[in-house]
């Protein structure tokens, strides 16, 4: 029989990296797997809301977790979970390496980016199709982009994109952006940024890379917008396919449903950040951290005060 | 008729201070009221638990969150809020100042330190007795001092005397001290802390200044221990007397009962921090500055959104 840890945590974004902190503090026995370190989190440019850092850039901060994390002689295994299953009275997590038990999990592991689903979209991936301006907004130094999006993301990715591009379109479906005030002040005094409301990107046109996108109705007596990028923001889902397989009970948007202290419908296990239904689902670094502090302590309390 | 703001926030301790950060960037026209800048935080030396900060004193994480609130022209306000009423349409906080009206309300008073009400207790403030030993400790170099409590404040208040004093009691009411792990090491590896279960104390005696603690019951054959000190740390309580006027739903704790959009059952106000139900009631730090952003996301749809 292998070992079996007190718990297992699964995702090294804010939320799992902060349950880590508190499981340390609790003297848990803990494993913490992260195959990308930071989550979505390590892909932001600037940060202004994590509280104490006025501006902060995104993996600076996530480095900031790991090394706090680290500090209680944990180390982050950059592994992939492949199946999380129950066993008798224990959990059962596959990794790319090798097979682990514990008593109690948590699930930490976010989000990943919406597709549109839209003809182009997959094949251009990497020739022009991007996900995340940070990584890539220098390669389009001069160009002209496509930003789809109508969200706060998609604000700030236009933002970000205005400092490289030599023009950047925002195409919003909606008649509105539902932004904070203070990106939309933004854009509105970018002299490079021109909003596109009301009207969808139905296809990706090119050759070897991107070349033009395709409107659902026209603009500027256009149906078409050259371009050498486009960045898709439509929102993120919940990396929630293994959670799936255990039997979790999840919302209409794939959520998992969490009571206050972090708790799932299985037994044992918690979930923490941007993969639950917590915080009013106002999905923050912030939030998500929280809700990893709380996932630990009420993992702790299972495991340890009863 | 005088200005009616967007929202007034009071408290200026984590949730306070976040709620401003927020309601900044969602460009709210708001207040922050503070007395106490900082609250129960300003008053901790080492915080362990602050994600990104490994340690960090309370009194400079919380200048921190201060600078970021300020950065964006806002200035907490060093004033007592001394009634909230509800008027037509508009809610009105009065200070020990002025006036002042808004739209809505966010109520982050926090907890205050929990009196055991001894004969003594009150009459020793200053003289021996503390709710703050970050405050005093130094006044307390080489002499004996009890700390009273079984929670996690007590175990951290007296690993933090066992610098200065000579001598710490720990003197806990029941048989097992519920503090973190990682503290308790500490204690039993503190060759200068002693700790004594299962006892209350049940008077504080002396004649300019504290002299000695009567027990419950004998402890090393003695009813009673000299010391020149008392840390009392038994707990905090929500400060929920200005909250109570306004009508609004309390748990049996007296703790606002919060939604999880931290909603009141008032409506148009809100609450964060340790004055609410919320979190699981896990207070913490992060947990606060967590509920200080869901708020003023919950204000500011309420506000702007509909």
């Amino acid at each position: 029989m292998d070992k079996i840890y007190d718990l297992i945590i699964i995702g090294a974004g804010p939320a799992g990296l902060v349950a880590s902190i508190y499981a340390s503090r609790y003297r848990l026995d803990h494993l913490i797997f992260g195959a990308q370190q930071g989550g979505q989190m390590s892909e932001i440019a600037d940060i202004e809301n994590w509280p104490g850092d006025v501006i902060v850039v995104g993996r600076d901060l996530i480095s900031r977790f790991v090394a706090h994390a680290e500090s209680y002689g944990i180390k982050v295994k950059n592994e992939s979970v492949i199946l999380i299953k129950k066993a008798d009275g224990f959990f059962e997590v596959e990794t790319s390496r090798g097979k682990y038990q514990a008593k109690s999990l948590i699930l930490a592991m976010g989000a990943e980016y919406r597709k549109m689903n839209i003809p182009g979209e997959k094949e251009y991936i990497g020739k022009g199709v991007s996900y995340c301006a940070t990584c890539d907004a220098p390669f389009f130094r001069d160009k002209t982009v496509a930003v789809i999006g109508g969200g706060n993301s998609a604000a700030v990715v236009a933002i970000e994109m205005s400092d490289y591009a030599q023009k950047t379109y925002l195409i919003n479906k909606g008649e509105k952006m539902n932004a904070e005030p203070i990106w939309l002040e933004k854009i509105h005094s970018s002299p490079n940024i021109e909003i596109i409301k009301n009207t969808g990107v139905i296809e990706i046109r090119g050759n070897e890379k991107v070349e033009k996108i395709i409107l659902d109705k026209e603009y500027d007596s256009r149906g078409e917008i050259a371009v050498g990028g486009v960045f898709i923001e439509v929102g993120s889902e919940p990396g929630v396919q293994l959670a799936k397989k255990l039997g979790m009970e999840t919302d209409d948007g794939n959520y998992i449903k969490v009571n206050s202290d972090m708790s799932t419908s299985v037994s044992g296990v918690f979930a923490a950040g941007d993969i639950t239904t917590g915080s009013n689902k106002f999905r923050q670094i912030l939030t998500a951290a929280a809700e990893g502090a709380i996932a630990a302590n009420s993992a702790y309390k299972m495991l340890k005060l009863k």
